[in-house]
């Protein structure tokens, strides 16, 4: 499984996705679910991958096949974030027609969710969700976030934190938290998890981190949550 | 959709049912779903169910004729709780025997998930989880709750406080913010609660409560609890 969230702010964007992929529990491995297409001072794109891991790779590679063969239209030349929208969609679409009916006599879906977030120089921030359809849905300020796979867990935090006008490191420390509840609750979902926290107006995709075990402040962070926690628990009224 | 909780402590059981049934969102209605089988002095059994409402109520009523006709074995005469998860594992095929097939013309399953909890004297409190097949798993100290229903969104609060260890009121109040994060995020979970806060060797089904949107102790407690959350939330170290 997988868990992933965009986030989308007056400040910025905040992408985070978890590493773990499994077909059963018995094969685990680590694969980053994040791409990110960049021209610093003109674009950052990111986009996170949930679902069959095979048509991840096979949409990334031709999204990337399109810009090194400047085939257009591509994520390196579109205008806006719709645009981009649109192409990652379309080629969600090429890989279905290549593979859905050899997936379907193999009694397996072609489900892929993907959430694609960024700023083309011209326009603001803009966030999407694209569905195995390759349709989409844009974030607006009344829905700030898109949640794809393992959604459940993490999502009372984010329901209780997130708004439109929450700033970037607010919303950071709450994707954390986030995900540190589904972690707990779910083994499917595992570290490390990426995270790129994208200022607006700054077309650089440099602040993005790779959150291992060893992350002293994810460390801290889960160690203050879970005590935080505890101690609000232990001082609430006990029933009568 | 449904959640419903059942938790085994050293000193009792606690069995938890929200109340909203339904069938897509333009049908929507309140059923209980905890149903009481009791002796004071004797006996204590308390049921919780997800799933298809008509298989529910159809079970209870076997049950209840089960009694009422006594039809040995039932509810009222079963010297064990795994005696009693027989009885009411068997109810379920007896039903799965005459609609499984006329629910699979309408391609509807035949799904529906049991808690069973309870003391019979001469033994100490059990809780059985039930499949729609009739058979069982029972909760013992180190996995000392079950879940039924939409089971995701309290979970993380459950991993983080309980143990069989744990008092009962402390365990009260982790299953109401169980149910107050579920309710918030997902709309086909409701208010009322019916909460069951059954104490070790009592015989005795009377501290059972009926939690609606007036009730001042649960108000309070996610005041308190939504409050607290925000405080630690706030006191975090900032990433860097």
């Amino acid at each position: 499984m997988t868990y992933c969230v965009g986030v989308l702010l007056e400040s910025g964007l905040i992408m985070a996705s978890d590493s773990r992929t499994n077909a059963g529990v018995d094969h685990v491995a680590t694969f980053p679910k994040m791409t990110t297409f960049s021209k610093t001072g003109e674009r950052v794109i990111a986009m996170l991958t949930a679902g069959n891991l095979a048509i991840s790779q096979a949409v990334v590679s031709l999204l990337q096949k399109q810009i090194d063969e400047q085939i257009e239209p591509n994520l390196y030349t579109v205008s806006s974030m719709i645009d981009a929208a649109h192409v990652v969609g379309n080629a969600l679409r090429t890989i279905h027609a290549e593979d859905a009916e050899h997936l379907r006599k193999h009694a397996a879906d072609f489900n892929r969710s993907i959430l694609l977030g960024g700023q083309i120089a011209g326009e603001r921030p803009r966030l999407f969700n694209i569905y195995s359809a390759g349709n989409f849905i844009e974030a607006v300020a009344e829905t700030p976030y898109f949640q794809i796979g393992e959604t459940k867990y993490g999502k009372p935090i984010l329901d209780r934190i997130i708004s439109s006008n929450s700033n970037l490191n607010e919303v950071t420390k709450c994707i954390l938290i986030s995900f540190d509840s589904t972690i707990r609750s779910n083994l499917s979902v595992g570290l490390p998890i990426d995270l790129l926290q994208y200022q607006t107006d700054s077309f650089d995709a440099s602040n993005k981190r790779r959150i291992a075990d060893d992350n002293t402040y994810f460390r801290q962070l889960r160690k203050y949550w879970a005590e935080g926690l505890k101690r609000v628990f232990s001082e609430l009224p006990d029933p009568s």
